[in-house]
């Protein structure tokens, strides 16, 4: 808890990746952090570089690139231009293993990889499953990282507000759900406001928009404060965006709600069982 | 998990109590159940028969009754009448102790007390924390209970989804947050939402409506469905209303959300550190 804090300009990039293009796609990116040199934070979306709708294990293998490849180069190079850290989402190989990754760079390099620790129906065929929670301090505060289904899961959200995040960037792919849009909100937006404001910390999502082999993808990138409120979007379905939203994340350390109450001093780890 | 599932006509009832008018506000919440006489399950506000906003020890001894008083009685005789459930809120007496507690009552009587977990702000000085997480079977399926800011902890509707619960009634008492409020909807909604779609439960939240001693609640209750999608309201802001569903609770057995995805089986609980 004895990371900085302060304040963040914070940037949601939505795209529209085109399936295996990936030298496109990661210029893509490139101009999308350029086009936001005065961001704190970049946010990009889950496996940017790549797309989405993998058929084969062909298609992975021609897709992924170890964390140190050349994605992880190209965004250290514009991090360091801009002075800007990213969020952005890759497919990554290491060993025999792939995994659904995020780097998280800094004006210095790469800070850290995190790998999804909740794949979502066929990425079970073709990613390994992350087994780590990862944060990393930054200048404007402790930062985590989830993917698209992670969000599903309120337990990652609360290890990662015990671990001291004040901003969770969340490089999504979200896919339409069979049930209509409460609010005209697709579910990954209603997930953020609740996991924002149980928890009392920023949820930053950058979802990617366009249809891909059939399937749509929902956009609606957003930024959400920790009171749940969005600040910055929800971005429209389709289309490439962006948001961004001045984030005093001092007010992610505020977990007291009023002077008998504490988002995280209330938790009853004695009742759960989970 | 053995327990009957199936359809349930469900009631959520909003009222406007009067503080410290118990005969009265009883009365309100029976004539509420004779008005949903069709009703499977009816649930009620959270203290409904008292109101909420207490400023000494000796008012809440004097509304505070035992989980076999008057007002269980007048609960199980309506409930037997109607051949319904009930679940609602009163301030309950134990010895030395009081909770800020929900009776589930069926047509043969008492079957349980649920005691809030997680209570709220001046509540601490009135209430004793509950310390255990109740599940009822019922004919329609298996029931669960929580109230009010129970909902800001989303640990407690992941132990009950992995107990088995496929409804869970909320008395609420909702107040205003500082925030605006997002799609228009108080937080306590939002946080309705993303349980009962994280967990694939159904969740039906009872608030009261009015202002007492200045502070005003939300009313909007709602029953929302395994998809997060609210089903009957939310109900307006102010005044006494009924919302009602009719909820196939078999669709909570349901956690596969593909064939390879199932919200219980893909918790990660190996790496959550909550």
């Amino acid at each position: 808890m004895s990371a900085p804090v302060g304040d963040a300009h914070i940037a949601v990039v939505q795209t529209v990746p085109e399936f295996g293009a990936i030298e496109r796609n990661r210029r893509a990116t490139v101009e999308a952090v350029e086009a936001n040199a005065d961001a704190d934070l970049v946010v990009l979306p889950e496996l940017a570089t790549s797309g989405y709708v993998f058929e084969s294990r062909a298609e992975v293998d021609a897709a992924a690139e170890p964390a140190d490849g050349p994605t992880a180069t190209a965004w250290a190079d514009v991090a360091a231009e801009t002075d800007t850290w990213i969020v952005g989402g890759f497919p990554e190989r290491d060993g025999e293993a792939t995994y659904n990754s995020s780097l998280i760079v800094s004006p210095d390099g790469v800070e850290g990889v995190y790998r999804k620790v909740h794949p979502w129906n066929e990425e079970k065929r073709w990613f390994d499953p992350g087994e780590k929670v990862p944060t990393v301090r930054t200048p404007f505060g402790r930062l985590g990282v989830q993917i698209c289904n992670d969000l599903w899961f309120p337990e990652l959200t609360a290890t990662q507000a015990l671990a001291g995040v004040d901003v969770i960037a969340v490089p999504t792919n979200w896919v339409p759900e069979p049930a209509a849009r409460p609010a005209g909100w697709t579910m990954g937006v209603h997930q953020a406001v609740a996991a924002a404001n149980a928890n009392r910390v920023f949820v930053a999502c950058a979802d990617r928009a366009g249809t891909e082999r059939e399937i749509p993808f929902e956009g609606q990138s957003v930024v959400v404060d920790p009171d749940g409120v969005p600040v910055a979007g929800p971005l429209p379905d389709t289309g490439s965006y962006t948001a961004t939203a001045d984030c005093d994340l001092r007010r992610a350390r505020e977990k007291a709600l009023t002077e008998r109450d504490d988002v995280l001093g209330d938790r009853r780890p004695d009742v759960y069982e989970v």
